[in-house]
């Protein structure tokens, strides 16, 4: 498989599609692929600092798995927490990008956000450009 | 880029998700794509006649940042509304199918839709059929 | 078309997003495309033995049309039951696949979920596999 290539939208801000991207993210790193994620809406807020321990779930109170439940189940289990998961993206060669529309909307200054995971600032111009050329893209 | 192609499927009628899904389109046909939206379910309801105006926002209290507030700040940092969106991506050619059965099962006739926007009424064979040589496919 | 190839993922668990994943991946399947849907977090509670009796409306009271009305104007217009759906999906073809993530994670067993359905249990690792070669790939 060669210069396969991965490109997410994240717009959801919910714990659990968060994680999936990250989930998915990794897993097309892990198989080769190149792998860009672009944060846009409520899903930019899960960049903030801190932002990993307040997303909600898009189910709350569904099945009696809150999102504490959740994260205890993920430590059992030994499911990577979310920002194990973002850093292990990196560590792969993932790229973030974080919307930067959104900043003006919401407010959010690049001091908000964690630097450490963000690898560019851009529209989403710079988005539909690195999906050109895209095996698989995904709005989550 | 010749002949790249972006299919959208937009499922929800919430006003930020049917927000992305026309920034996208916008985005892909700047781009040089060609770009085809089926509207089904919740996200027929958009294309309803002052439908723009009734969409709910998919995390409607969340930080603070409610429908109204969002439209102010749309203004103020000249993001555009709903309405330009749209009315811009048939400017630059977009195609916007309505899915006839969820007009069906939501009792939606062809004169409650905004007919300026709308190209075709089609089922979602017409989505797959529109999908087979697409460079990119979302579901919104 | 020869092998054209459309992969899913159903993250949610929506009673109407169920229903817009099979009603696609029947609609790519008759077009020839092969078809594999992943179910994983709350999506895979619809393939639990009486999921598809449980899963909520992701806007339950929205526009008056609850899970029930929903359910009789399906048999009132003739669109198929989540159950006809996806006994049709298994008919022409289509692999299901049940991520093991998720089981762990809520406990699920595999005498929980329709054996008649499910073809493989794995991780998000043979999601990303299956859709090396995709052409179309969303996430529900």
């Amino acid at each position: 498989m060669e210069d396969k290539k991965a490109t997410l939208v994240v717009h959801s801000g919910d714990f659990d599609k968060i994680m999936s991207a990250f989930i998915l993210g990794n897993g097309f790193l892990s198989m080769g692929f190149s792998v860009t994620i672009f944060f846009t809406f409520w899903g930019l807020n899960a960049l903030k600092i801190k932002g990993f321990n307040k997303a909600p779930l898009s189910r709350m109170n569904f099945f009696g798995l809150g999102r504490y439940i959740i994260k205890k189940k993920m430590k059992k289990y030994n499911v990577a927490s979310l920002n194990d998961l973002a850093v292990n993206l990196k560590k792969l060669g993932g790229k973030i990008i974080a919307c930067t529309m959104t900043m003006e909307l919401m407010g959010i200054r690049e001091e908000d956000l964690r630097t450490d995971l963000v690898d560019e600032y851009g529209t989403v111009g710079k988005y539909c450009y690195e999906s050109k050329d895209a095996d698989v893209a995904l709005f989550i």
